[in-house]
C-alpha cells in the first residue's frame, strides 16, 4: 500500500481547476486520449475541434501575417483567440504543456480590442490582438506563478511581470502560461504540480526545459510566439526538440527584472521569444524595442533593434566557425548530420566556413557548473519547504557542499572576466559573423531520463556565462535510414570509445527508430550583444537550408 | 619622543624615488615651497618655469584645439607634452597632486609619435600626442599601482587597464598618475604613501576625492584630460571643488574591468573624464565609443555617442528638474546661490523649471551606505595586513557588524530593483530633460577635517546607486561679499537649525571668507545612458552662466 503525499490533495485540487478551465466542447475523448497517436499535431487535426480557418490560422508560422489579417480586420481577434485557445487546450491535453489558463480573460480582451479597432480605425499597437503565451516563470495579475512548486499553488500575482505589461500594451492577449521542471534546472520539464510535459511531435520524447511546456505548445501550433527565459539553455534546448526558431539575448535587451538580481551576478537568465519562423523572432525583438522597454525596466540596455545589423551583407560573403562537437560530449548521428549538411550548403553558397578551437568551452562550462550550483540550493529548500515538498533528484541544484562563500565568487568572477576576455580575443581574430554548432549533443530522450545521469550543458551554458546572444534555427529531421547505426552507417558511431560519464551517457541514449523523424535544429551565436548579427547569419542558413518554410507543424 | 612607524622607510623610498623623477630644473625653491602663493597657479605663473607658450597649451580649455595643433604639426608632441610634464611636476610640488611620474617614458613616446607624423603623414588617432592623466586606480605597465597603500609599493603592474589601452590606441601620452585618499572611500585624498593632495586653488583645502589628485592637477592646468573614477561622488567632487566639467557615466561605457566585479554589483564604480570645458569631456566620450571599446573589454555596452541626443533641442526649450536642498544636509550659502542663479538664468531663457521631490533620495543614500559598508572591509584589512599598516580612521570603509550575509544582499538587491522601478516613474512623469542639484552641499574644508563627521553623500551617492549619469559644471564662484552671513546677509543661514550631525558638521564648516573664490559647480543628472542627455543640458547651462569661459586657471 503506497502512501498518498500529504501536498497531493493540493496538486489534485489545482489539476481538476486547471481542467475545468477547458471548456467540455474542447476536451478530447478518452479514447483518443488512450490510444494518443504519436504526434500531437495530427490529434489535433484529427479532433474536428478546429475548423478549417482556425486550423490555419493557427499553422501560420509569420506573426507578420496574423498581425496583418486583425489590422485589416480580415480577421477579427476574438477569431484568432478562440482558435489558439482551443489549440492550446488540446495540446495540454495530450502534452501537459500549460499550467495557468485564462481562456475566458484573453477572450474578453480579445472582443475589447476588436471594439477599440472598430471604434477607432486604429490598433492599439504592433502585436494588436494577437494571442502569445508564456512561460510560467513571470507573473500575469491575478494568476499564479507556481513555477511548478505545490507551495506556490493559490498565490496570484498581485501584479504583471514587466514583460507581460509590454506585450499588452502592444496588442497582445494573454491566454496561457507554460509548463517548467520544478526549479527550472533540467532540461525535462516536470513538476509535481503539473506534471510531466511531453513532446509536441512525439509523446514518448521528452519536451526540453526549462522552458518545455512553451516548446511544446509553440509546437503544436498552440501559440504562434511564445516567451521563454534561459540560464543554461532553457530557451534554446526546448526550441531544438521541437525545431523551433528562437532567440537567446544578451542580458538587458528583453526586460526582466529576475535578470538583474543578485544571485544570478555571474550567469544572469534571460527572457526571449520562440516561435515557429525566424521572422516572427526579430519581429517581437524590433518591435518591443521599438517600445522603449528600458522605460519600464530600470535595468534594460537603451539599444533598439539594429536592422542593418540583422541583414545578411550584401557586398560579400559570411565567416562562420562551426563546432560538430565539442571534445566533451560527441553529439548523436543526426546532430552531426545537421552540422555536416548546414556546413555544406554555407559553402557550397560560397560562405567561408572554419573549424572554432573549443579549448576555452570547457574551462567556461566548469565556472557556469559552480555559479549555478553556488548558492547551494537553498532557493529550492525553501520553495520545498512551504509545504515538505520532496526535491526531484538529478536537477542542476546545488548542495550545501557547493555553496560559494564571497571570497570565492570575487575569485570566479575575476576569472570569468579573464575567460570572457580570452574569448572576445579570439572571436574578434577569427573575424568570423557568427558561430555554427549544436544546442545539445542528442535527439530525443524519454521522460525522466535526463535526471538519471550528469548532464553536460557546455553546448549552451557556456554562452549564458558569457552573455552571448545565440539563435536557433532547424536544419533538418532525423532520419531513420540515413542515422541508423550499424550496416556500415555511421561507422564512427559505432566504434566510438566514450570518454567520460556524461558522454557515455548520451552515447547510450540513442536510438534511430525512437527519434525518427524529430526536428534538428543548429544553435547560431552572434557574440555579446550579437542578437542581430546571428538573426543575419540565421537567414542565410534558414534560405539555404529550409527553402521550403521548415513547418514544425508535419 | 614618538616612534617612527615599521612601514615608514617604505614610504620615504617612494616619495625619495617620486622627487627624483622630477628634473632639477623644474624643481621649486625652498623660498617658493615655504611660502606657498594661495593658489597654485599663480606659483606654477610665478615660477618661470614654463615659457608662455608652454603657459598658453597648459591653460587651453578645448582638447580639440590641441589635437588639432599637434594633428596639424603646429606644435610637436613632444613641446606639449614636454610643458605638460613641467606644469605637473610644479603641480605636484605645491598639491601631492601626483603618485607615479614617468616622464621621460613620456617625452619617448612623444618623439615617436611625431616621428609617425612626421613619417606618414597620419595621426595613430584621436588623441595624437595628448598628454593625458590618470588617477591612481588604473594599471599603466611598469608602474605601481599602489592605490596609496604601503603595502603596494614596488608591485609594478604587468598589463596597462584597459583605459590605458585604449588611450594609447587612440595616440595619448602617459605622463603621469594621480594621488587617492587610501581605501578609496573619502572626499579627501591623502594616505601613507603620498601624504595630502591640496587644492589647486587655495592650499588650505582639500583637492576631494577620491580622484582628488586629478581634480587637482587639472586644476592647476597641469592635465589637459583626466581620467577618475567614481562610486559615491569620487569624481565629481574633486570636479565641484577645482570647478571641473566631468562626466560620471553610467556603467558599461567606459571600460573598465572593476566596474563588473562581484563586491561592486550593487553599487558598480565607474570611470570617466575630468576637464577644464565641456568639449573636452564630449570629445573623449564620443572619440573613446568611436573607437569601439566593447572590442576590448568584453564587460562594455556598445552604444556609441549619441551626439543627436547631445545637442539641445533646436525647436523647444528644455524642462529642468530641480533640488536645492536635499533635506537632510542643507548646502552652505555659495552652493545655495549658485543653484538659484543657474534656475535663475534658465528661467530667465524661457526654459521651464520645476522643483523636484526628494522623497526617494534619503532612502536611496541609505541602500548605497549599506552596500558600501557590506563587504565589512575586508578588502582594506587585506591590504593593511600586508605590511601592518594602520587604517585611516573616518573613511567609509565597514566593519564586521556591516558585514552582509548573502541573504540581505539578495534582500538588498530586490529592494533596489523596487527604487529603481520607483525612480524611472518618477523621472519620466516629471517629463524632464534632466536634474540640476548641487555636488555637495559645501565649498571648501581643510585638510583631514572630512572624515572628523559622518559625512552624507546623498547628492552624489544615490545616483551611483541608481547608475544615473550625471555631469559637473562650474557656474559661479564663492564671494565673500554675496555669501557671508550676518549684518542681514544670508539670514536664513544664519537662523538655521540644522537637522542631524552631518547636517550640524557641514553648517559649523562653513567659513565665507576662507572659502572666498572657490569654484562652484553644480550636477546635471541625465539618467541611466543619460550621458547625452546631461551633456546637451549642460550646454544650454554653460553657455547661460559662463558667457565667456570658465576658466579655473585664473
Amino acid at each position: 500500500m503506497t502512501t498518498i503525499p500529504h501536498w497531493k490533495p493540493a496538486v489534485l485540487a489545482k489539476r481538476a481547476a486547471q481542467y475545468e478551465l477547458i471548456p467540455p466542447e474542447w476536451r478530447l475523448p478518452d479514447s483518443v486520449l488512450s490510444s494518443q497517436p504519436l504526434s500531437c499535431v495530427e490529434a489535433i487535426r484529427a479532433s474536428g475541434i478546429l475548423s478549417s480557418d482556425e486550423s490555419a490560422w493557427t499553422e501560420t508560422t509569420d506573426i507578420r501575417d496574423l498581425v496583418s489579417a486583425v489590422a485589416t480586420r480580415r480577421v477579427t481577434s476574438l477569431q484568432l483567440t478562440t482558435a489558439f485557445c482551443k489549440r492550446a487546450a488540446i495540446a495540454q491535453q495530450l502534452t501537459k504543456c500549460l499550467t495557468e489558463i485564462c481562456f475566458d480573460r484573453a477572450l474578453n480582451r480579445a472582443r475589447e480590442l476588436d471594439e477599440h479597432l472598430v471604434r477607432t480605425g486604429e490598433v492599439v499597437g504592433p502585436l494588436h490582438g494577437i494571442p502569445v503565451s508564456i512561460k510560467d516563470r513571470f507573473d500575469i495579475e491575478g494568476l499564479d506563478t507556481t513555477v511548478g512548486w505545490v507551495g506556490l499553488i493559490d498565490k496570484p500575482a498581485k501584479s504583471s511581470s514587466e514583460i507581460v505589461q509590454l506585450l499588452e500594451s502592444m496588442g497582445a492577449v494573454m491566454y496561457v502560461k507554460t509548463n517548467i521542471p520544478q526549479s527550472l534546472m533540467m532540461a525535462d520539464s516536470y513538476n509535481h504540480v503539473f506534471g510531466q510535459s511531453t513532446n509536441a511531435f512525439n509523446f514518448n520524447l521528452i519536451s526540453g526545459g526549462s522552458s518545455g511546456g512553451e516548446g511544446a505548445l509553440v509546437g503544436c501550433g498552440g501559440s504562434i510566439l511564445g516567451i521563454g527565459t534561459d540560464i543554461g539553455g532553457s530557451i534554446r534546448v526546448p526550441s531544438a526538440l521541437q525545431g523551433l526558431y528562437s532567440i537567446f539575448p544578451t542580458t538587458g535587451r528583453v526586460p526582466w527584472d529576475c535578470s538583474f538580481l543578485h544571485q544570478h551576478y555571474l550567469v544572469p537568465p534571460v527572457a526571449g521569444p520562440m516561435a515557429s519562423s525566424l521572422a516572427t523572432t526579430e519581429y517581437f525583438m524590433e518591435r518591443l524595442l521599438a517600445s522603449s522597454p528600458w522605460n519600464l525596466d530600470p535595468s534594460a540596455i537603451p539599444i533598439p533593434w539594429r536592422r542593418e545589423l540583422a541583414a545578411p551583407p550584401m557586398d560579400r560573403k559570411l565567416k562562420i566557425g562551426v563546432v560538430i562537437d565539442d571534445g566533451v560530449v560527441k553529439p548523436q548521428p543526426p546532430v552531426t548530420r545537421a552540422m555536416n549538411e548546414t556546413i555544406q550548403a554555407l559553402r557550397n553558397a560560397g560562405h567561408e566556413v572554419i573549424e572554432w578551437d573549443t579549448s576555452l568551452h570547457a574551462p567556461a562550462t566548469e565556472m557556469w557548473y559552480k555559479a549555478i550550483l553556488g548558492e547551494g540550493g537553498v532557493h529550492c529548500r525553501k520553495l520545498c519547504e512551504i509545504i515538505n515538498e520532496p526535491l526531484i533528484e538529478g536537477m542542476l541544484v546545488g548542495t550545501e557542499k557547493d555553496m560559494l562563500t564571497l571570497e570565492v565568487r570575487e575569485k570566479i568572477e575575476q576569472e570569468k572576466y579573464a575567460l570572457s576576455t580570452a574569448m572576445l580575443k579570439q572571436w574578434l581574430a577569427s573575424g568570423i559573423d557568427a558561430l555554427i554548432m549544436p544546442v545539445i549533443p542528442w535527439v530525443g530522450y524519454k521522460p525522466k531520463d535526463w535526471v538519471r545521469s550528469k548532464q553536460w550543458v557546455g553546448y549552451t551554458g557556456m554562452w549564458n556565462l558569457l552573455n552571448y546572444a545565440s539563435v536557433t534555427v532547424p536544419v533538418t529531421k532525423a532520419d531513420r535510414a540515413l542515422d541508423a547505426v550499424g550496416d556500415g552507417n555511421n561507422i564512427e558511431w559505432e566504434s566510438y570509445k566514450t570518454r567520460n560519464e556524461s558522454d557515455a551517457f548520451n552515447y547510450s541514449q540513442y536510438d534511430s527508430e525512437l527519434v525518427h523523424g524529430m526536428p534538428i535544429c543548429v544553435q547560431i551565436v552572434g557574440g555579446r550583444f550579437g542578437e542581430e548579427k546571428a538573426i543575419a547569419a540565421a537567414k542565410v542558413v534558414d534560405d539555404l537550408v529550409n527553402p521550403t518554410p521548415f513547418h514544425p507543424l508535419r
